[in-house]
């Protein structure tokens, strides 16, 4: 029996859910180290969260564009750095969705070399909108022995 | 011409496989650094094999398993440890893959940064099974100079 | 009102397009760490074109395999790297492109370890070809504070 155009239109449909996430998250590190904190900010929903491990927790667009505006982050860039986000497995569910990867960021140091200056564990929660698929929150913790960063490398 | 139906469906068969490998090879570092040695062992087959360069070579799922249930793994899973593995290039023939990329394993030192403990290359041997695609073998070698490590990465 | 065979097969070619593209710059990598110089040239267009951030620029495949077999690759692959391209972000135009990523040079140090040696970005330049997808540019500059990588990794 072939298959239906219905059922290829719904196996493609899940193939472009997973490219279009696999997009946004890629998007995220040539956004934050070329300092675009607002187009940044939209990759998130307009009350999406953002918890950096170790260092704050972001609630709304304008609080995630205020972290790339701020002397940490401007300082990392100034000496140049790399938000190097890796290959993420992803759970899609209907409209929503999580993904879960690793991100190292690379900071130059007065070598002439760089460092991993952060390496971290990240879970990002997904969710179909109007204007595509948004992050409602990244969660992401410190690869640093601590239970945190395990939690979110977790299977659901 | 319009495509046939029959043609789209293989045509999407081939993007479905390469995301299902992705999505195999992506999940290894979530479950090595979360210790979950029995699920890491299930992405092999039954009698997968697993050589990691400069330390052993495990056979079955048990001797996977216990790779990540022993003492170096949950070393580095205490100090802090990322088993970052980037983007692999696939080669898809039929019920069987061949994918090779690169892994690194980031370790937490005692400076509050991330070394760069493992460099590593690796090329997977992946089957379709009724379960879906699984690993037949891993074949890992560190990118020391040596030529193990170049042979790994060499197109088939 | 059920998609129509050619929505389907326009929706399924734009998947293939960006799988293609993903694989390309997949394959960068080991055909650099094999050293295999002609092949690596042949991901490019007859006359692409590879500008190396802090080196040099080269035009053609014979002076982009020229790279490869130079002595500064050379050394690098004596010592022992792996040039770790990550996941890129694709804008995909007909039968043009353009992706952006991440790529990191690590390099065999003294102490048995890894040092990150070069950091930096990319923007790849791509074409449709009768042979397949191919690199018309690559750009390509140290993540060192200047703002020449920033430059390339800012959006269109």
């Amino acid at each position: 029996m072939p298959p239906t155009l219905e059922a290829l239109a719904a196996r493609l449909q899940a193939l472009e859910d997973r490219e279009a996430i696999r997009e946004l998250i890629a998007s995220y590190g040539p956004l934050a180290d070329t300092g675009a904190a607002d187009a940044l900010s939209q990759l998130w929903t307009e009350d999406g969260r953002y918890a950096v491990g170790g260092m704050t927790e972001a609630k709304g667009r304008a609080a995630i564009a205020a972290l790339i505006d701020g002397a940490v982050h401007r300082g990392l860039m100034a000496d140049g750095c790399a938000h190097a986000l890796g290959p993420v497995t992803i759970d899609l569910d209907g409209d929503t969705a999580t993904a879960r990867g690793y991100s190292v960021v690379f900071r130059a140091d007065s070598t002439g070399g760089w460092t991993a200056h952060r390496v971290s564990a990240n879970r990002w929660h997904l969710a179909r909108t109007p204007e595509g698929w948004r992050v409602t929150a990244r969660e992401n913790a410190l690869l640093d022995g601590a239970e945190a960063a395990r939690a979110l490398l977790a299977a659901a």
